[in-house]
């Protein structure tokens, strides 16, 4: 997953230290996969997966739409030059004074999942739209998402009749099946519960118009995944099932799909040792680790794929571990990672599927190390 | 915890957003305690803790010295006043540069765990004095180590022969005995191990001088711990029973232990909501979580006190989780925490003990949030 250009860049410019370079003929390619699999939905990309401001101005450029966290991501977003009527303050988890921010930058579509929050937008962004979180299992995901963002879909409709009451605009419903969602018909059973919100509310004669179909369209890693088209086809038919002829409009928020194939993080081995005489396993120390970008090696959830320039060698089984004096930064050690007998201290790793979720979880500078430096090519 | 200083400077300069507030008072009495604990020890503070400027400058001018685990770090010892020879690099994982920068600079003390990294030291820091550590099994640390650092006993002895054979000072043994560590026993059975290698050594005719016996004291959080005159008893005890008479140079490097319980987080309560009608448990998101400086509440490993302006009234189980639009950013799910039925949406609450491994864990920008703040007074 090294392009072409990634390798010739880090074979040119040579760069100190470990970091992430992201291609943007990728990103491009990513986006024309969303486009073509789901032609009737709006991209929203998820700005958190990677808010690299050559990221967003391409996105803004092809047309993309931008889902956002916080008063600084949707700045980030405008200065891209998406316009405001192409972002959503995703985040359900907001203080009123930045509602009103995003409100006073011309923000008018919000996420919400309890009627506290509702009462929020009705004050500080009147006449907003409004689309309710519905919790969803997330069974199949690689990582199932906790109970942290939604509410059961009873809940829904209450918290959107609300919003009807306070005056704003109750415009649908969002749901997210899981990061790296693998299992296609999870969209189905998510389609379903929203669907039956929409007729709930449509009985009182409150018509809602959007379903936010969230993120979850995986990236591949060490395995392969089912490409956009399937994912596209499996949505559309769900859509059809649960809506027949009245199609809500849709959104779809991709974050790891749309950058997560066209990063790869470039790192330094620094020491290769073993425990004791008799350990078979080598620990093997790299220059990044958990707290420097590769925090959702967390559990050991993701697998990233390790370029080495020993590869085809015979390899041997390696506890992977980063630079800190933190015994908590070790990456793979429950299920350790083959690598080359003869990888050596010194030697340059690629590590592959990096362009998402690495360079804004790198912590500020702990250890005294620096975050990760990204160049977007 | 919270100091009356700490209480004057927000009520006084009432800061936006979550901030540390560390009272220097607090640090000095540490300090202090530990010297008083262990009036034979030389205190090496881990600035990997909290390297605030402030704190360094302080511990420098009572006669510190500092356990670095970069050169970033190393430097900034030295800034804060540290001669080059109250400064260990005491990161077993050091690229081979790193080592020569550091020696440029001075620092004469390095830890290793593997003969890999004594060859490192020998050719970019030659003479140098290295410390070999030990594993040791953290048994009754509330966060165990993993085998992350150090060798075997055994192996040790080969590691510190081989820096004598390659012209380096081999000058002692370290080890960790987990942090957080409430059993007064470990460092028993620790030292026991440090014994064992300056024996074997000695009948080689390889005199070793120094026991680093690492960190793990701990702070309180909401258990009692005991106090450092219980470890002083405990160590010094221990040192007795194995090196009798021939007591070695001894180092201890404190890092929570000195700064945990000098800081404060204050937070504001963002959102309290519950997921559906039936839910026992509120959801309580704070304004900081996982990603923002609390990063050691993965799995729940430390549980901070938390002040709010309900205290005293009737509580309730609460999952409380951080504000980013990230799952797994949720602190307290799988052992809820009890918070009064009154607490409100914009409450500001203290999060106590909070000195320690916060502000450079936290993240660059994870979903457009600044890093925490911090204010040294």
């Amino acid at each position: 997953m090294a392009t072409q250009r990634i390798l010739d860049f880090l074979a040119t410019r040579r760069p100190n230290g470990p970091c992430l370079v992201v291609d943007l003929d990728v990103v491009r390619d990513n986006f024309h996969a969303f486009e073509k699999a789901l032609p009737d939905s709006r991209i929203f990309y998820a700005v958190k997966a990677n808010p690299a401001p050559e990221i967003l101005r391409l996105l803004a450029t092809l047309g993309s739409s931008f889902d956002t966290a916080s008063v600084t991501e949707v700045e980030m977003a405008l200065d891209a030059g998406a316009s405001a009527d192409r972002i959503s303050f995703g985040n359900t988890i907001k203080k009123e004074r930045d509602v009103a921010r995003a409100f006073d930058l011309g923000i008018r579509l919000f996420a919400v999942d309890c009627v506290e929050e509702v009462e929020k937008i009705a004050r500080a962004a009147p006449g907003s739209r409004v689309f309710c979180r519905v919790l969803t299992d997330g069974e199949g995901a690689e990582w199932p998402l906790s109970r942290k963002f939604g509410c059961v879909p009873a809940m829904a409709v209450d918290v959107l009749r609300h919003a009807k009451a306070l005056g704003l605009d109750p415009y649908g419903v969002s749901f997210h099946v899981g990061s790296q969602q693998c299992d296609l018909t999870a969209w189905d059973r998510a389609l379903g519960d929203a669907k039956r919100v929409f007729a709930t509310l449509a009985e009182e004669g409150i018509v809602l118009k959007m379903v936010n179909m969230g993120g979850g369209f995986p990236t591949r890693y060490l395995r392969d995944v089912p490409v956009a088209e399937a994912y596209g086809r499996a949505i559309f038919s769900a859509l059809r099932k649960h809506f027949g002829n009245q199609l809500p409009e849709t959104i779809i928020e991709p974050g790891r799909g749309m950058v997560g194939n066209a990063g790869v993080i470039k790192s330094e081995v620094v020491l290769i040792s073993r425990k004791s005489d008799e350990d078979k396993v080598r620990w093997v120390y790299l220059d990044i680790g958990k707290f420097g970008g590769l925090a959702e090696t967390m559990d050991e959830a993701i697998r990233y794929p390790i370029v080495t320039p020993h590869d085809g060698g015979e390899v041997a089984p390696c506890v992977l571990a980063g630079p800190t004096c933190d015994s908590a930064d070790v990456m793979y050690e429950k299920t350790p990672y083959p690598l080359p007998l003869s990888l050596t201290i010194g030697d340059e790793v690629l590590i592959e599927g990096t362009g998402a979720y690495t360079t804004t979880y790198a912590s500020v500078a702990f250890n005294g190390f620096e975050p990760l430096r990204s160049y977007v090519i």
